[in-house]
């Protein structure tokens, strides 16, 4: 029997999330709703122009695991955080949640990443992220017997952006397929994905990834096509199985031939999209993980994502096992 | 003219909030919607018990200044914190918030104060509070220049927890009662009123204090009573100003023989009460140091406190000032 349902590799990250409007992002040359890698001085420059913020945990994949645990199946997360509060508080939290973390943290400098998140009046988000910390994941930080023991491992795009993040995903990659076990990963961003697409679509031939994520700009990004359509047929072509999502439009699955759409859970007010696709991800590994079907999964997916979207960060604080049972998906 | 509207000062604090039902705090003895004080010991044991959490500043003053600062008015504030990531996100904050914030930060231990949050699904909350760099807040932290220039120094009876803020606080009566100014303070919880009750009683009574700000709880403990009209009548004999609330039920302004009730704002949905008697205080003093009139200042105290317990934490998002506006109060 395994003992996870899904394992989760990924920037372990705080997030700290303001309020801002639109020319503040043109004045400050942010990419709206992409993610944007900061160094310290602009890390430094950006929080003296942030208006009063909150601090959450998050971290695409840290914020996934949480919601694996929150719908009940049992999750595990590697991480790299830094012996300081920040890091301590990365720690409780997922810890809290019921993931299994026990990634050492790093004794010395760079501190705990954080990413500044500034929402606009729209809901969107848009990420400012100082990796700190984050840098030092490598090879070292796998827990073999973890990695060998979860149906399904499941890491970032953005892990990409660390030196020596990718050794540890081979690694990974290579126990868990050993073990019968099934690879997976998200696109994260299509600023990311233009950084590294070769090496993401090598993954994906080679065998490497057997699940992926991907959101339509992601997708677009990946094919460098502006055809939606085009691109998923390719990323089906490309992968056993994909999910990728289309904000208000809902998700699409493709196995092989097989194309599902589901259809997203109408929101009236967007408060903030942090964690979005993050808990579409959750919800799908959740259900995936417990041998539901893809439809059941994408509705898992659709229903965490939209219930993140109407609170501030990418963390619930409700019960999503309560919430799958009373909106009648399982 | 002067510099600031409202000086406030208070324990420099940044909150830890989570959810958890009415059994937890019954097993772990924390008395439901009081500030409980504790140690390192008592502050690692509640933490690893506490489920995921948000943070956000707090300290009771604290939020008052930013509230304060949200309705237009210029404030400052006096507030020990020590020089880490908690200091630095308390800092940032209150200054992004446009309060006037330089207390010298202590360069050594004990940390950052934080004070962990329990909300209950009633939206009652329940403190636990670890003072760190707190208890070093004295004499020597009283910037004499702004303590002269603000119309109304506004502190909370939790700084006599602390051993020499009474100190700091004498010092800012002397100060600004020789400039024409008026001193204020909160009673801040109905223990710490037990704790300090003949100097609470002491500080009116002398006339160190011209203003009152209490709930019924906290002036029923002042006066040993149970008769909240007797109380209060008892709080107008002692006080030039004071203002009581009463949750639900609104709150009473009491003037020498003139008593003003002022109508609470109905909420449908309690979130999370931390923060509603900081910023009804916040509203009474902007309107107070603006001129208004005392029902004015008890419906902008009405209507921030009504906002502040439809969220999470007591540091609104939204502009203050707008919603007065739009409420036709001013």
């Amino acid at each position: 029997m395994s003992q996870f349902d899904v394992l989760c590799i990924g920037n372990a990250i705080v997030d700290i999330i303001a309020r801002c409007d639109e020319t503040f992002l043109v004045d400050n040359t942010i990419i709206k709703g992409a993610m944007n890698l900061i160094d310290t001085d602009r890390a430094e420059l950006l929080y003296s122009r942030m208006g009063p913020a909150i601090e959450t945990s998050g971290g695409s994949a840290g914020n996934t695991a949480a919601g694996i645990a929150g719908f009940g199946s049992r999750s595990a997360f590697f991480g790299k955080v830094a012996e300081d509060q920040l890091g301590k508080i990365f720690s409780h939290d997922i810890r809290a949640q019921g993931v299994h973390f026990a990634t050492k943290p790093l004794e010395r400098t760079p501190p705990t990443a954080r990413s500044m998140i500034f929402v606009t009046p729209d809901g969107e988000r848009s990420m400012n992220t100082y990796l700190g910390a984050c840098v030092e994941l490598g090879p070292d930080d796998i827990e073999a017997d973890v990695v060998a023991n979860a149906k399904v491992t499941y890491f970032e795009g953005y892990l990409w952006d660390p030196p020596r993040a990718k050794e540890a995903i081979r690694l990974c990659a290579e126990i868990g397929h050993k073990n019968g076990r099934e690879m997976s990963m998200t696109l994260s961003d299509p600023f990311c994905v233009s950084r590294y697409r070769a090496e993401f679509l090598e993954l994906m031939r080679s065998g490497t990834i057997d699940i992926m994520f991907a959101n339509s700009d992601e997708v677009k990004s990946l094919y460098q096509t502006d055809d939606f359509d085009a691109a998923v047929k390719l990323l089906g072509q490309d992968c056993k199985l994909a999910a990728v999502t289309r904000s208000e439009h809902g998700s699409v699955i493709i196995r092989g031939d097989e194309r599902i759409e589901i259809e997203a859970i109408r929101v009236c007010d967007v408060v903030d999209t942090t964690g979005a696709g993050d808990l579409y991800a959750a919800g799908f590994l959740h259900g995936y993980a417990n041998g539901r079907s893809l439809e059941v999964c994408g509705k898992l997916g659709s229903l965490a994502a939209a219930l993140v979207i109407q609170q501030i960060g990418p963390r619930l604080q409700l019960s999503l096992a309560d919430a799958a049972r009373e909106a009648g998906i399982i």
